[in-house]
């Protein structure tokens, strides 16, 4: 377990830089109108360290300040801040155990997708822009209370191995995950979009999934192909 | 009676710290896009005193002050204030005799939720964010013709003991109630979110209630663990 | 005819506020979202005079100034201005020629209101908010072409005589009328309004209309009694 | 083929403006809800030249700037600029060789035209506002896998000769035309309009296309008297 007063320069500069990240990012998740009242939060993990940063539970998003951002490790207690973390907290730290490669984790109770998670099920992989991001259906994860590791662990078996970066907890909402806190959001930004424009289109008729080979092809080129790939991020 | 000038210097402070509270919530309003041209309105009962502090009639929300703020008694007469009260004081002022516990009401024509209302339909608890908020279904009252204390009795007939700090008003609208101005709004605002939600979700297919057992222990956590416990108000 | 040059100081200045206002109002056509690109228009009857400042054609709204209005006379025709009239011009000279109780004439193409209209279908007053502005159906005229005196005819025909300050044209969109342009422009806020809410209500059953009784008990009530009487216009 | 370097003054002039009238139009698809995220672009031929200005790939729309639009020729091979092009500049390239009237090219996935491509199913024109701007159906393209030519043959094909500047490419999205890139925008915006207008519309009952005779007339006079014919471009 790192301690806060024993973390190298880098580390701490590190971590300064994740918290005004993970508040900023907040930003998009009112932006892209996927949280309500206080509802939602991102955690990401700090590169070379076992910290995470995260919302603080129950605040408002225009009351986020990089300072409100709260330090747990990764059983989800709290290090810093004067906050308490998000109540969610030990869902985000269940997966940051048993996902290395997952840096970024985000919760919303975004609309439509939480409309498919209200019936427990899947949105079909129908769409271009759906392989792209998804590459396969988005699928739905068991019903598990708050509190504990069962959200944690019901993410973590449907995530692991699956090409979607975004799993829908049955009658609960949307979590997605990232090599990043801006992937993780993105994530989140286009699994609402997804999840709207196919629950429309099913409302005046079929809607068929994507061939698997088009779906191959398309997840394969837009996670090599697409954006700029000369030191732009994005 | 409290008569305006009998206030204590103390109340007196409570009414001007009330009018510029519920002034400023009206904003949410707005925001969340509950309300269209000057329809909704929110009060909230003065701390300490018999005065409740309600939005004047028909004025549109930009023109909002908190010197246009009516006060009113607990029967509904205007005390002070240069505008006449919502036409929906007479409900608000009933619900304020007949239900001591509750300090603020908010009343809207927010959209899915008065599409259940038309119906008169309770809005079934199937999502976690629904057992957290309401902790059971969102109870429908019964219709009512404004003036007088019919709507008042059919809030208090509905709420009086149950857990929903929400009430669809048959044919009409939705009435929260709270502890203060804030909690109200928040009702508010999470029951148009719910009732979108579970609105969008059954267009695809049957949707479940919660088992009770699972509602039980949201509500229970949500209403005593959510959020921050030192000394924040969020 | 008025020329413009013959007009009293009085009327002057009745229609430079005239210019304003409408200007003006036509920014609540797009904060509630009821039109997209160029589409939609305001005129208002300059009081004491037979001129109408009318919206210039196929300008943007937010290149819109009160000088870019259009003055016409009661036959449409162009008097003052360096913009091309609405291309809706004809509809409202004819309403203004016919209903001398008319001083304002709105037309969108907002969403829900036009998706009642392309079906030919009348809203039902189902909801008391309807029963308060419409104290009625809303009702549909008939289709017309653009040009000429077809739409106005049609619009006349429907309203004449009718409660309701708002008309669906079938397969085209909305007009309301009222006594000053923003009557008329609160109309068309709360027709799309009621449009949305009915047709969201009917979506998982069926929507009764209110008994007459009661729509009339509540239209009286709001014309009558809603809002500020003491000087105020709100 | 055009070396940037060989410009002459006139036609460098021409780029510039190009660069800075595509960059802004930009934030008309935000201001319209047209895109999310990174994914929807615009572009436009350079007047006198055979270069086309095109949005860079995966940059978020508020980082871009007339600098970072990307300047291609008419294969779609990137002559300047820091970025990569969009990844749909084949498709707007194949368009630019084949349809020499076309000037711009817009794609996006606006829900609910993308909710009618997902069904492979034309919208019927149905309603004034559509037979106006579309003067006919607004058709579906074939589905096209990204790379290569195959987008662009399937939108040259199916706009090659039809009244309407917007295809629905099956699966996928939009992709509109127009004799400038404002034109395309609008076209852009007004397909996402009348897509859910109709389909609300049918959601409630049959939905009847407008008879023929009156789609002529409607298309006629709105391609040739709407707006203004003052020297105005609106």
């Amino acid at each position: 377990m790192t301690a806060l007063s024993d973390l190298s320069a880098h580390s701490a500069e590190a971590l300064e830089a994740a918290r005004a990240r993970v508040c900023a990012l907040h930003a998009e998740l009112t932006r892209w109108n996927l949280v309500t009242w206080t509802s939602g939060n991102i955690s990401e993990r700090v590169p070379g360290t076992d910290l995470v940063v995260i919302k603080p539970s129950g605040v408002t998003y225009e009351d986020l300040t990089p300072d409100s951002m709260v330090v747990c490790d990764l059983r989800g207690e709290r290090l810093d801040g004067r906050h308490a973390p998000s109540s969610d907290t030990d869902a985000h730290a269940y997966v940051y155990r048993h996902m290395p490669e997952v840096n970024a984790v985000v919760h919303t109770h975004s609309t439509y997708a939480t409309a498919w998670a209200a019936r427990s099920e899947p949105i079909p992989c129908a769409i271009t822009a759906m392989a792209d991001e998804f590459g396969d259906d988005i699928p739905v994860g068991p019903f598990a209370l708050i509190g504990g590791d069962d959200i944690g662990r019901g993410i973590v078996a449907t995530l692991d191995g699956h090409r979607s970066p975004a799993v829908l907890m049955a009658k609960h909402g949307v979590f997605t995950v990232g090599k990043d806190a801006k992937a993780a959001v993105k994530a989140a930004v286009m699994c609402e979009d997804v999840a709207r424009t196919v629950h429309l289109a099913r409302e005046h008729g079929p809607v068929e999934r994507l061939p698997q080979e088009h779906i191959d092809a398309l997840y394969d080129r837009y996670q090599n192909v697409y954006g700029q790939r000369e030191g732009s991020d994005t």
